[in-house]
């Protein structure tokens, strides 16, 4: 049986567990495929590091360029991570020296892919990323290949499982935030460093992968952004009164022509599907046509459902199932203008924690009222030990920019005691 | 840019469809495949039925042994329909001549698909079968190459629309089964003859497909099956009253190397994610390691969903992406021998209604208990104007052997006056 020699750089838990499943089900994958995978090289900058599995010395290699210019490697799988350096250096080398390459890196992608997809499309190798976007949810192959039929017009869902457990904890265990993202670190649910995934940007980077695949764009970097931080426990508890429940979720849509990116903590209703999905679990809904609404849900991360990605990356390049990264070759990919969020039309949550003294309802209502806001209920409830209260707001349909204008003039009046707050409702 | 020549054969709802949509969207699946989709035949028994579009005169042709025959044919699609019969002929002599196949009739591939697999393998060609197992949620692509890195011990679902629409709106708009179908079949979500939708048949054909697919097996036929003609509106209400709903499922599992497969109503808890896929959707959950717990949800049948994962098998076909119909070359996939149901292990509802007399509750639970059944609830509800009563017991974890034993001879019993009804609990 014809040999396929792959070499791994970067040897993390994923890399680690990658490494491990690969050597046991080689002759699985390769009854599947017609073709052994053949793992030739290893690579990671540090040797000795403690890790799960004991690194073979006849296969361990300290610089990745060795492996770039040995002829026999055909597939080179990055896992070393982040947006730029080694990683950037080692895919684009790869590419150009007529190597397929597998990767689980969605800042980099996000940021190179199309300049990536380019080089492999010249050389006629692949560039494959399942692993990047949801881990083990197949949602890439299937908008690529089970999909491939529909005009995709939105794509939404919760697609980063740290901020995901982190706000369901805090609703199901009522604990704060700062207590959730420790025993997050502690169940390995949040990285030590756990910046991006709370920010929004780790996200960002799957909402602009998931729109070019969908939309047979070119990556489009303008996305509004916003992370979890800023919710707290009272967020939460209202939203709950009000018969939603709070997500991160990360959306693109395409309307009139120009694409819309956008991640936000978002109130949904509970009986939505959305709602339902809580842990570490990701979800994408899909809205196409013909197909209507398709809904692909699983694990997001970790190293199993990672690896599940990438075998199927691995395999589809041993089938010999050649095709450009993004569906659709470099140069048919379309460039659409970019609809920025404050056009768009959003029923809105907003909280606004006062100093309790009279006039304050009329002239934030008044504040409201000038820029076309109408308020579809408001909940004032007093703190109980200081003079202050919490002002809750669900608006009517609005312009963003009239919400955003609104809650500027308020935010600089004497009474407005904490930054007020703006969480969007979604309700498709 | 090359052309790939393509052969409609059946043309009603789904065939009609189908051909518009090709016509309509030919160059945009020639942008993302290179080839371009041309259709050079269009086959019907009947050239002046009723339909959507006009048959174009230069296209038509009423015998397909001229499809099979002319060596410009890439691709037959058999949308004719049947366990056997011209379906049967048409898919064997075009694979046999070469012709890469694509059909969307999962009774012909639930009986006859290994032979079919084996007469496409030997001729180099494709056998795709997308739209034959929940239209346009993409399962079949994402068992054979999104989750190929797993060994799936169990793969289950809403399989049926029909059915669902039938269940859910019996519950949800307290309507009895009869006037749901008409209801279903004036909103053309059941057919004119809804028997096999109704019966389980029809999930019986998609979970013998799946757990073909999903355990790398042969087709195995043995399944039980119930369908769904005996829940009446007081088994939709029980199972409310007591935390459940009632849905049609198919299932397939691998246990100690058994395959087992069924298809039944199921009881299942409110909370579930299952239990709130209303109305024609369809939703797969496939267990597999080390992915974990995988879930495709979207629209199951109908023209547009159809058409969906039609052209996702062209467009697999015209990128060249020969792969084996079961992912797995014929001659590799196993023959697992068969469990049977009745040594499952089960938690039941069970409805027996009786005649009110003194004594019967005794002896019903010495029945059981000389099965080893024991009673986890009873509830006794007198119907108001006769001498009858309905008797509801949810038992604890029995075989299903047991449990079938007791029902036998407790049905023979003078006091029953209609026959006992179980419904397995499925907990998972």
């Amino acid at each position: 049986m014809k040999k396929c020699n792959i070499a791994i750089v970067g040897l993390g838990t994923i890399g680690a567990y990658f490494y491990n499943f690969m050597n046991k089900n080689k002759f699985i994958i390769a009854k599947k495929t017609n073709v052994v995978p053949n793992i030739i090289y290893v690579c990671a900058k540090n040797k000795n590091k403690n890790r799960l599995f004991k690194i073979p010395k006849n296969k361990w290699v300290s610089n990745y360029n060795t492996i770039i210019k040995d002829k026999r490697v055909d597939i080179v799988v990055e896992l070393i991570g982040g947006s730029g350096g080694a990683a950037k250096d080692l895919i684009s080398k790869s590419l150009s020296n007529k190597k397929h390459v597998v990767t689980a890196n969605k800042a980099l992608i996000a940021k190179h892919g199309d300049k990536f997809s380019k080089i492999a499309e010249i050389n006629k190798v692949n560039l494959e990323f399942e692993a990047a976007v949801c881990g083990g949810v197949p949602v890439i192959r299937s908008i690529k290949e089970g999909l491939i039929a529909n005009k995709i017009q939105k794509i939404y869902g919760i697609l980063n499982g740290t901020s995901n457990y982190i706000l369901s904890s805090m609703d199901k265990n009522q604990l704060i935030f700062s207590e959730v993202l420790k025993k997050a670190q502690k169940l390995g649910y949040a990285e030590s460093n756990p910046v991006s995934d709370l920010n929004g940007s780790d996200v960002a980077s799957k909402v602009q992968i998931l729109a070019a695949l969908s939309f047979n764009s070119l990556i489009n970097k303008n996305i509004h952004i916003e992370g979890i931080k800023d919710i707290d426990m009272n967020d939460i508890i209202n939203a709950n009164k009000l018969g939603y429940k709070i997500k991160l979720l990360g959306f693109s849509e395409l309307i009139n022509n120009k694409i819309y990116q956008r991640v936000h903590p978002t109130l949904i209703k509970k009986s939505s599907y959305i709602a339902s999905i809580d842990g570490v679990l990701n979800a994408v809904i899909i809205n196409g046509l013909p197909v209507g609404q398709s809904v692909i849900q699983g694990e997001g991360a970790g190293p199993s459902a990672t690896t599940s990605a990438l075998v199927s990356d691995i395999s589809s390049i041993l089938r010999g199932n050649i095709k450009y990264p993004f569906a659709t070759s470099a140069k048919k990919r379309k460039r659409f203008l970019t609809g920025n969020i404050s056009s768009l039309i959003f029923s809105s949550y907003i909280r606004l924690d006062v100093t309790d003294k009279h006039g304050v309802l009329s002239d934030i209502t008044k504040i409201f009222s000038k820029f076309k806001v109408s308020i579809k209920r408001l909940i004032q409830n007093p703190y109980k030990l200081k003079n202050q209260s919490s002002i809750i707001i669900i608006t009517h349909k609005a312009k963003d920019l009239s919400l955003q204008k609104s809650l500027k003039i308020i935010s600089k009046k004497n009474y407005i005691i904490k930054k007020p707050k703006l969480i969007r409702i979604e309700n498709s």
